[in-house]
């Protein structure tokens, strides 16, 4: 069996084994249970980079001392429905479930809450707290700083990260979830197209001569990859990285990108309380009639379907639920020797 | 003299005679000084479309009662820190500057404040509501729906609002404003590079066979516009459509479209109070250093200057009041004679 052969593992499998190398890191029970939790969830939604093909780094990240297991965040300042929590160096998905929780409880009471926290980790897929909180009822955004991995418009060299930014509002049982990076393509993402030896859908960055190029190969040479919307997209990475940083009070991009690893980033919870709307009642049938609308649209004549944020994760879900999750054989023997 | 000559204004005189329009058109004396002062200030700032190039079209909405002069909103409900208003089709500026005003006086109380607008117009240029939050020490978010401009990912026509978005925090005694619309050019945009028979700096839609293209005349026959960011635009502009709608209470992006005329649009503000923040002595150094950072990074061999949001409305706004501000005369006598 070749390496990168692609096995099937399924869902309680893999929490399973995620739960025990956990333990065996020294995460207490309740904290490996929650991180298992997440990163078997985040694969069962195909966002495999930042599930199982993430884990064996993360716990890469334990062993360097960078993610401290069983740290929890502690509060910073408190003022009406808005506060600043220290994560402590914690683990990053732990750390933004605490503040997704809270900002939930913040806005139970205020109809609005807002919880920014420093000194985290990364939170692997944003989109586990936007689905979280929908699912619940609430309209949630969430973004996180990170290391500095795109120039701005106009520039060479990186000092922007790609601050990936969540909305989600709730959407019958689900959620419409959009989870986007602020680059145009992961680094990780053009890599895939670049070992399959296909070029990007669009422009993802600029090649050796400074020209506009789909060819992944080439802007991993340069690193120079495009923001989305170029200036704007460039624009919105600062501003994310700009409040992220001064509502926590914590580090800024061009800070964690001195310590040269990604530890001790920003991040920002907002969430509303949609049932304390005078309109409550009619919310979930008002999103209907505007998901029916958007999906009328006359599609082009590409592949390209015209799928809200969040649609296409459904599907795979229930593909993944059905039939296992698909892994890289190599990836998972990685993890079952940690 | 050709209709197509420059001429130059002084901001006092462009905002008397915006201000003697207004009166004439039956605003009341102070909406009629409020809209006078936004119309020039966006002029000052370089912003014409949303500035003098917009007044006539303003004074035809009042004329044809889409903008109801001397409405202004009434409280729809209220729960914490968030709060519903109907703008009961009054103007859109001043609408919008008396729920920035109200996002703030919520954040004074709570740390974080939440307005949403229903029922109101065209707020003219976003970035009037976050300079004006922003220079007062808040950090602000807000944001509008708008009638059906651009194609979703993947479709043909248009079902998705432009939704501008802005993004605002203070910076020294000015301010830092991300405003932008989601699609990659305005249409407005694309007919002035049409005009000068010149091709966009990108691809910003596309031509009769379906292929992306930087010919602004292909895309103005089209209709097809491009989200910024391709598929994340459209998400995220079909998220903000949502959020406006549902939040408010008020008509979503399709509920405008079906109107033929857009009115009635639905609008989202978020005040954050910086000065209650533990960090908040330090946080006028912090944002200078994030951006001294962001300024040091290596410049391209393009003419793309490394600007932050709002740099480039700073010295159109120091030439404007030197100089007065550029108005096309045939655009100042339509206004003249209004």
């Amino acid at each position: 069996m070749s390496p990168l052969t692609e096995i099937k593992v399924t869902y309680a499998d893999m929490e399973k084994v995620f739960h025990n190398v956990l333990l065996k890191h020294s995460f207490n029970e309740p904290k490996a249970a929650m991180c298992a939790h997440i990163f078997a969830d985040n694969s069962l939604d195909g966002v495999y980079t930042h599930g199982v093909n993430r884990f064996s780094r993360f716990i890469q990240m334990v062993v360097e001392k960078s993610v401290l297991p069983n740290r929890d965040p502690t509060k910073i300042s408190s003022f009406g429905a808005m506060e600043q929590w220290n994560g402590n160096l914690g683990p990053g998905p732990s750390n933004a479930i605490f503040c997704t929780e809270r900002a939930l409880q913040f806005a139970n009471q205020n109809g609005i809450g807002c919880v920014a926290l420093n000194n985290t980790n990364h939170w692997m897929r944003g989109g586990t707290y936007g689905w979280k909180a929908a699912k619940k009822g609430y309209a949630f955004i969430c973004w996180t700083n990170t290391i500095a991995n795109m120039p701005a418009w106009g520039a060479k060299n990186s000092h922007l990260g790609n601050n990936p930014l969540i909305i989600a509002i709730p959407h019958n049982d689900e959620a419409i979830v959009l989870d986007m990076a602020i680059s145009q393509f992961s680094f990780g993402a053009m890599e895939k197209f670049a070992m399959q030896q296909k070029a990007l859908p669009v422009s993802g960055g600029y090649d050796e001569a400074g020209q506009m190029t789909t060819d992944p190969q080439k802007i991993l040479e340069t690193q120079r990859s495009l923001p989305i919307g170029y200036w704007k997209g460039s624009g919105l990475a600062l501003l994310l990285d700009l409040l992220a940083t001064i509502l926590s009070g914590g580090k800024s991009t061009f800070e964690i990108t001195e310590q040269k690893i990604e530890s001790g980033v920003s991040q920002i919870f907002i969430a509303i309380k949609l049932s304390s709307l005078q309109n409550s009642s009619v919310i979930n049938s008002v999103i209907n009639n505007i998901i029916k609308d958007y999906h009328s649209a006359e599609p082009d004549n590409t592949s390209n379907n015209i799928l809200y944020p969040g649609e296409r994760v459904l599907q795979t879900r229930k593909e993944n639920t059905e039939n296992g999750i698909p892994v890289n054989m190599a990836v998972w023997n990685e993890i079952l020797a940690l």
